[in-house]
């Protein structure tokens, strides 16, 4: 397995645009424009989404299926950009599409390549010679209607909202049901609460992670809110939003097919000058992604405290063993999921506030951040759903409680003083606490020497599982593990 | 007018707390723990929000009120506490709370305040000596059933939904209508769009101003969309969400008190452990901020852009002239409120990054950035509130189109070429339009130089309002100037 | 005490600029130009930064100087422009600077606001009539060879300058010094060292605390490599950097007498068009607050942590009690200091992507976010300020460490183990660990219990202390606690 | 060019760690720990950075080296490591480093992906058979006196310091150089200067551009001195910084290597606990980076806005042409290169955020961000250095003047009435400036009008290179185009 040596210059053809000829990869379909791209933008690794990629060969199946039935183009070569176009979207084709995210703001060259690549590939299987032009155009045939400025947002709209119903939210959803599941096996679990940091008065286990149910319920929510403002697209607005040169059924044609694709019902922007111009509904939708990050960082920060130790830490539950800890030290569990998911609830916050800044930089009639947007809101939906899904099955489904140990920190707490309370009042209650604070002791130690009550009055008197259900019994709890509801 | 001298030291009085005696000053309701506070945490000048406050007031009045109607407290006390406690909610006693907000992240330490004034005042409205907790003790009476870690969110809760509704969302409205009154005013006017910032086909001004109108259509939408959430209080959890030490129907009769003296539907949190270990619907609520914050931006920029001049910028619009401007250059207008409005927004954006992060550092069954997070979204709330109303009626009202300039640039714009092609085909039409740019040209003038049309034509062919509507007349429009709808 | 009546509406005088008349305070000394920016601009209540009114003062007092040294400025009109200026820089008309921070993004507003006050004053001194620009006009003598554009952002660095060197630093070195005091205090006690907040294998309480003294030396010297950039004046650039209407000599001899008078080190900048255009020295700073903010969010996280309990938690610290712990539960510190400087360091964090994003939106001539920018660095030099001198002395100073608990986690972690693996190898010794994890027994126990060593050897081989300093002994550390170097 | 056929399922090899065996690709290098991380790691596409790789090979190289010197390893196993480390450092290797960057904090499972590849080639080398772990071992001599919690940050700083060093620099000291140009070639280009967006007086091309000179020269000088803080190592700390397990001599004789290998002198960090727990030396470069980001974007705003037209913006600046305009529309030039960059330097301000943050988020012994800090650290050097390549190359290196239009805009903006009036005297000069813009005339012309100057007079008085050069003459610019210094 030597490094391989390198390969010889691969062959070329000739391309053109209204700028001139240029050479460009045989074996590639992309045509002129996306060249010259590739050499005026040689910037990082960064290449635009697949997920946009193949949401624009969904657009441009669907403007070659409107311009058909709306007679603008003939039935071969809608046939042949239609078929052209279902690669792109089916993720057949990513080796053509090489261009990065840091390009012109508009993204017009990343439409220009997704026109390029369809165009050559529907020559080619028309029998004809790649760089023709002939029998399908980029522009005038696979472009028909259309103009990076609204197609680019349109195949945004469309990405995200893929991305975030078909990706991200089962995993969510799945990481929420093993938590709910956490939550009602750790029902009976009496433990002491922590406000602070410091010792409080008790809850349950259960009682705990139904809070992190609560928050996920409520980030899903949240996110699901997002989705009518993403279905809403750009498409028929073309240069400034006025609509020039598309014919007036089109744009609505078009997106019925999308809607009929994709299975989800997208709908035309009411204005296409805010839809071109601005992009809130992608920063609505990235602040909906970073609610998410905010909750499974309370979250993923909880397990990994709760899990600390195994002797000097706080030793509630036990994580499960997923990689070799330290071949010195038996025991040493590393929270990693917790710690990779924490990264990834950062990178998703930072990401959020590119987005916003960037949504907020449009001028006149055009955002030029389209591909930061696009980019940093695809990504964070891949981190996350691929963060939520590896937490759940590599940390969460694995989780159990160290009962022994929780049950002994219960059990030497001083907050349980509260209890005695009612019997012995405030200030002998105190100062038994005061006194089993500075001699190390127990409550109940401190309790019987001070004479006020016996063995048997203590526990009576200190029940933890009462301090976590006041009014009420753990049976009060929902199925889900949340926590009981006044009134 | 000189500097007066430095007052006389201030007359003392003591009080007590668990931790001992301290001087207070004579003429003020604050108690031991508040006087501590203001020792310990003598940082900055950023005191808690009077909004904030306020609502304590509130809480405090319906929590004596829920109290009494369930036994646990005397018609007495009960009246004294509503009475002193609505001077607070009326903001009548704002010299009695001197806290920072960079205090103990839970807000004890402004809770006790609140309860040390209410009990003093109430000692003083009953004629009782201030400091002696007869009749009204802070703790006993005034935060009976409570803990600074339920009442603290519940507050904040209170105070952000008043805020946005009664505050904010008035203002955004007044400006909506005010750009929507000019979209249609400006709805005649064919103007050049931009895109790139560079030259593109037309459009008209009433099509750009819909655009804002738009987008803070949608921004109202989602900011409302927040309000859901921050009507869930956390009431009723006390200490770490179980509600320990608090009557079963305390929280729902206090909440029902709420609802009927602030008009605005609260109820309890469905799940109190994530509502006092976790602020997502502040988080969300600042996000919500941000998003107007983000449309916001947008508009200031585009106007003062347009209004750029005046003889070497865009010169579209011409801003109204508030204060002088330079005492050298008649007719420079500076956009000042544009100016204001950015920077608002900039802070705005920022403070949502500070909320989100707090949001996310919660620990256990509680988050101690509470300050912090309520701090950041009411500045922003009333920034943003104020920043609407000084641009409404400074700059949009008095906002006018400078139609010769526009007319001009529309006259002279290469972009109308597009309209040519029809006639005499793209080539022909291309090589006219670079003709007029290498020469410095009009259309017009190379057209006629051409050959290929008359004046006539030109005229009849070239018509950039048709442009500007491709589907319709400008009689489609609809009444708030918002674009047409295809299909 | 019952809140005061309303006041009767306050006596005014007629004040005039270019735009006419308007009524103003009669009690203050500003004049129309502020009072039509109090009315436009009623914008929220943050004022703009005392320290920034001050340092114009002083700025007004040496330009006076200068012009007068020129020739510009008759003595007595010289005469008393520095007397006012000088009031002003001490602080003593800050009753009279109520403009906001949201205004014109140059600060042209708070600077005609320092140019009425002085004159005002001025002419009060002198005898004359508020208001009549007799004998002291605010434009022509006070502003004389300046102009907003160069004035804000001089004052802006002169505050910085003053804000950092004497006020911030001086209490970073102090919590530094104590910190030190502490490394030294505490080097002798061995402790259990935690990665992935798991147990790991020892070093000292000193070594910890030697990481939080090199933290802060690092940031400081960061600090102090802002200051020469900050040190940098616009002063001479007039309105575009070009100087146009000053004396050549007129900028150096302010700047000169400006660093006569404040004692630091100030110099005209290279280049004035980028020191009104942009604000990197600030934005420098800025990140240079935030590095600070960054150090000081471990060192509050790690002790509150390492303080948490006092029952169920790590234990290692022990926290001073300020204020009363719950009446209810004793014994509970809660980490106050630390929360109050973790939400400082979150609000500077955030400010400084404020500043930082304000700094880049220059355009052309000017950065109109200037006020921004001077809000939030001001304010975050204060907060941290005050954040730093508050956790000295009422946390740092009162710290000590239960070394009983500390040794009792030393005693039990399997860590140790590793200082058996020369004896007896390492597969034995992680035999003997995984046992004591298993059976919750320690390490000796297991060890004994295998045969392979007696009590003495095991005593002989697990030395904590030594595995802190595998390459020399306590004595190696420096006298402030640091860590051995190698080499 | 079909979409070829999935490939057979890969052969696999068997490679043990302490959990036990696991399948490996029988083409690849990595052993199980790695093979691990990537089944529980499948999070997004982001894989550890190439350069942090190619420095963890160099490392790699020099640990040992410094082993082999101090007598622990012998020189068989060395050369083979070095040879094998070698290749790494080359980036020969690169396809064996599959791990994401959402791995474990502590970039543990880079570090044994690393060890891994290096002990089979190594193997592979000596002839034996892959997963052996004989001849070399993975642990035992690749790692050997390491931890990932030291050889990560080591890396992390090589990998920073070579980028920044050979990557960055010299690409922004090409940029530089080339605006420097430009600044020289316009310093006799008298345009107007704006303020606020507005006119105002006039400054040259020359001086404007100095100032991005001069904000490129600061960016620089900031991003050097953070080379130092860098170039501090924390190799040699090991698990928790005491160098438990390493030879006193390793460290200061592998980092002599390291210095040797790669030209930078890095050194031992001062403090070990702090380098392995905080990485406030990564911060403070990504404050540099971002104060690039901050003159990036002010210089790219300026240039597009400049080049704003061709008709209808301000149109002083002419773009280089690269890719095809509009079709429609000859002579638009989309600043193509300017909305790259400004996208690039929003990514660079979001990711320096995120960098931050984590920087705080260290516990006790460790910060467990590392991953997250490398990556945007590293992906923000190379967009800046590919981003200032391009925006060099493709459109500084091309920019030219449109000084018709600059000189057109010069004569009719009022601003020039400045100089009329020690002439003619304020009022009269007002008169004339009102008159113009009320008139939409010149200057001259309603000074012609007024008949208060003659022709002669009004050319002799308005001048507006002497406006641009107060206090002397454009020669005094020096060579890069600096503005002039006063005194």
């Amino acid at each position: 397995m030597p490094a391989s040596p390198p390969p010889p210059a691969p062959a070329t053809r000739r391309e053109t645009d209204s700028m001139g000829a240029i050479d460009v990869p045989a074996d590639r379909y992309w045509g002129a424009q996306t060249q010259r791209s590739l050499e005026h933008f040689s910037i990082g690794i960064e290449r635009m989404p697949e997920a946009l990629i193949r949401s624009f060969g969904t657009l441009k199946e669907a403007a070659a299926f409107a311009n058909r039935s709306l007679g603008q183009l003939d039935e071969t070569r809608a046939d042949l950009i239609v078929t052209a176009a279902r690669e792109v979207a089916e993720g057949r084709l990513s080796e053509h599409f090489p261009l990065r995210v840091w390009q012109t703001g508009s993204g017009t060259q990343t439409n220009m390549n997704v026109n390029e690549v369809i165009a050559n590939r529907a020559i080619e299987l028309s029998g004809g010679v790649l760089g023709s032009k002939t029998p399908i155009h980029p522009n005038d045939h696979v472009n028909m209607a259309q103009s990076s400025n609204d197609t680019f947002p349109t195949a945004m709209h469309m990405a995200a909202v893929t991305a975030l119903s078909c990706t991200l939210l089962p995993q969510v959803r799945g990481l929420r049901a093993s938590l709910a599941q956490k939550a009602k096996l750790f029902a009976p679990i009496v433990k002491i609460g922590r406000t602070h940091l410091q010792d409080a008065v008790p809850l349950t286990l259960g009682q705990e992670f139904s809070g992190y149910v609560a928050q996920l319920d409520q980030a899903i929510d949240r996110l699901e809110a997002t989705l009518p403002g993403l279905r809403e697209l750009a498409l028929g607005g073309t240069a400034v939003g006025t609509g020039l040169n598309t014919h007036p059924a089109f744009a609505v044609r078009a997106i019925a097919r999308i809607s009929e694709i994709t299975g989800h019902p997208f709908r035309q922007a009411d204005n296409l000058f805010a839809a071109l111009a601005a992009h809130d509904a992608m920063v609505a939708a990235s602040a909906g992604l970073r609610g998410l990050a905010v909750a499974l960082t309370k979250i993923a920060n909880d397990i990994r405290w709760l899990g600390s130790g195994p002797r000097c830490g706080l030793g509630e539950l036990i994580l499960p063993e997923n990689e070799p800890g330290s071949s010195i030290m038996p025991g040493k569990v590393n929270p990693t999921q917790c710690e990779s998911l924490l990264m990834i609830c950062l990178q998703v916050m930072a990401a959020d506030g590119a987005v916003a800044m960037a949504g907020s930089q449009g001028n006149f009639e055009l955002n030029v951040h389209k591909p930061l947007i696009a980019y940093n809101v695809l990504q964070a939906i891949t981190l996350l759903a691929d963060g939520c899904k590896a937490f759940t099955h590599f940390l969460v489904e694995g989780l159990s409680a160290d009962e022994t140990r929780i049950a002994e920190m219960v059990d030497r707490s001083l907050m349980l003083v509260t209890a005695l309370t009612p019997s012995i009042g405030y200030d002998r209650a105190a100062a038994i606490a005061k006194a089993a604070h500075a001699n190390g002791t127990t409550l109940r130690e401190e309790t019987l020497a001070s004479g006020l009550m016996d063995d048997a009055a203590f526990t009576a008197a200190v029940q933890p599982a009462r301090m976590a259900h006041p009014h009420g019994t753990a049976d009060d709890i929902d199925k889900d593990g949340g926590g009981p509801r006044q009134g």
